[in-house]
């Protein structure tokens, strides 16, 4: 017999009656927000958009900035998708899926600048629906190059204020997943300083869904996420301001090193560490895997793949180099903001 | 209880009793003489030996080229490890294997040419011992920029004799399993042009183990591979021959085109191209998720990827150009010798 009283402690509440809708008309304002004021930002390059249908269900719209003062090659995608089955990789998150169609929408991208002092940055927010579970995922996260502490601190701090706006363990719980996540483990090195990350958000009081199979080895024991149970609204709201918070958190990166000159060298290692950004995402990324396994849109889904890459046998920075530094300081998990993260 | 009889119609023979000794010193003399055969082509590059271990047994010489006249980067790998547990993905196929200790010697390399003209080249032989099993693994192929359909008849001609030398059923059942499984599902492209590829040879008499999970759909029905059950030293011959026909299928080609002159479109193309070298390595490639899985030397493994790689969002090649018909005629499946491929 199937209980069918759910558990008070652990049940899902259920998502608002529109919610399709509002998850997806407010990726649709975020992809629009941020194309807007990157485009201000870069002052010479312009998006240029696809509309593009899925055969399965859904569709969506990729945007391209190329050949920009600030950005050499970037995308910002939008989608809405629909089908029968979710992935095995997420039914196992999910059991409750199972057997049930679903729904899921979300907004990424992923910007490569042209200066090796401007950082790389990413963000994706996603929402699923299927049978009677819901969930939000996402996150935003820095790689740079050549980084500065305050350009760090500010990204975090930025991140940190939108987070405890909602609740006062999200962002230590989010900053130190994102660090798990990010994680290059044939590397044991982090993709970049990190942000936040979540997934399976839904209603139950759990934040954390501990490491990824593939991702760090699970260097953080303590019991952190202890929050009671949350509306599907506060949830929302929770997501809406991360996203919002993406210009705020990047631009002012960007303007402070835009003027910074650079030369072969610079741009050498930038190369190089691009690498790094097509191993991530083509070995570990969950929403790549995920949007291969269900036949996405190739094009759109490998959009966050850098423009021009270079692959060096053995190479090693040179002790006491500003390449040396990255390796050193800042691609280990490190507590930016001080105290805050334990 | 345990039926300790093996049935004949299945069961494994007996590898020689020095069979580890004799299948490495055999991998290591292959890897010998492709690199002076390659480091003669070039006339100018040399390759530099690094010699490394690996903490939980074995460990191996990674040979790199940089910089040469004709390649551009290429690396030619030794490899013998051992350990205790084979890795999930290997036990699936394997599971006879389980809970025994593993043996695995395998050479494997990939060739970037500067030149447009010259494809990239890749091969792999692999020898597992694990407990009541014993395999052998691995293959050849040729990933054309700008093709010729000599070149593709040359190469595959060569590995034609190759395999005919040991059994007819060979060539046509190993030349599709490698169409199979060097085949981009998400590009729905193959990787080049093919060549050979097996994998879990042993002495029972069965040569095809089905599509890879992730590979191309199961476009090949008929029953291939009817061959009476082999011994060790059958296999091991064959892999043997396999190994030395790598410089006769290559080394003429690149000789015929390295005095093709190329300009920047054909250097953007090529570029452009090995981007799918990167995607194939790094989402499909049995070697190299076997090597990260197993902590293997990452820098070894990585080894086979591209010097410099350009991705391009959106990209179509113009109709009537060269780059169209690579498309449109070389990547996919083909029957190159003319009715021996079913």
């Amino acid at each position: 017999m199937v209980n069918t009283v759910p558990n008070a402690a652990t049940a899902n509440t259920l998502p608002a009656a529109d919610s399709r809708d509002r998850v997806s008309t407010f990726l649709k304002q975020l992809q629009d927000e941020i194309c807007q004021g990157l485009e201000q930002l870069d002052d010479e390059g312009k998006f240029q958009e696809d509309s593009w249908q899925r055969e399965e269900g859904g569709g969506g719209r990729s945007r391209v900035i190329k050949g920009g003062r600030i950005f050499e090659q970037g995308g910002v995608n939008f989608s809405e998708v629909w089908g029968k089955d979710l992935p095995p990789s997420i039914l196992v998150q999910r059991p409750e899926a199972a057997g049930h169609g679903f729904y899921a929408t979300g907004t990424s991208m992923v910007l490569h600048p042209r200066s090796p002092y401007i950082p790389t940055v990413h963000l994706n927010y996603r929402y699923f629906e299927a049978g009677p579970v819901w969930w939000f995922g996402g996150g935003i996260d820095l790689t740079p190059y050549y980084p500065f502490v305050e350009d760090v601190k500010h990204f975090h701090q930025t991140l940190k204020e939108a987070c405890d706006r909602h609740h006062s363990e999200y962002y230590p719980t989010f900053k130190h997943w994102c660090d798990e996540y990010f994680y290059l483990k044939h590397r044991q090195e982090t993709r970049g300083v990190g942000g936040i990350f979540f997934d399976y958000q839904d209603s139950r009081p759990r934040l954390y869904q501990g490491p990824h199979p593939q991702g760090a080895a699970a260097h953080h024991s303590e019991a952190i996420g202890d929050v009671p149970p949350r509306t599907w609204e506060e949830i929302f709201a929770f997501v809406q301001d991360c996203g919002r918070a993406f210009l705020p958190a990047y631009v002012p990166i960007a303007e402070r090193r835009q003027a910074t000159e650079w030369g072969d060298r610079e741009r050498d290692f930038q190369l190089y560490r691009r690498g790094r950004y097509v191993e991530f995402n083509l070995v570990y990324d969950r929403g790549t895997i995920f949007g291969l396994q269900t036949n996405g849109r190739t094009e759109s889904i490998l959009m966050s793949l850098p423009p021009l890459v270079r692959w060096e046998y053995g190479y090693q920075p040179e002790a006491g180099t500003p390449e040396a530094q990255l390796y050193e300081v800042f691609l280990k998990p490190q507590d930016w903001l001080g105290g805050a993260v334990g």
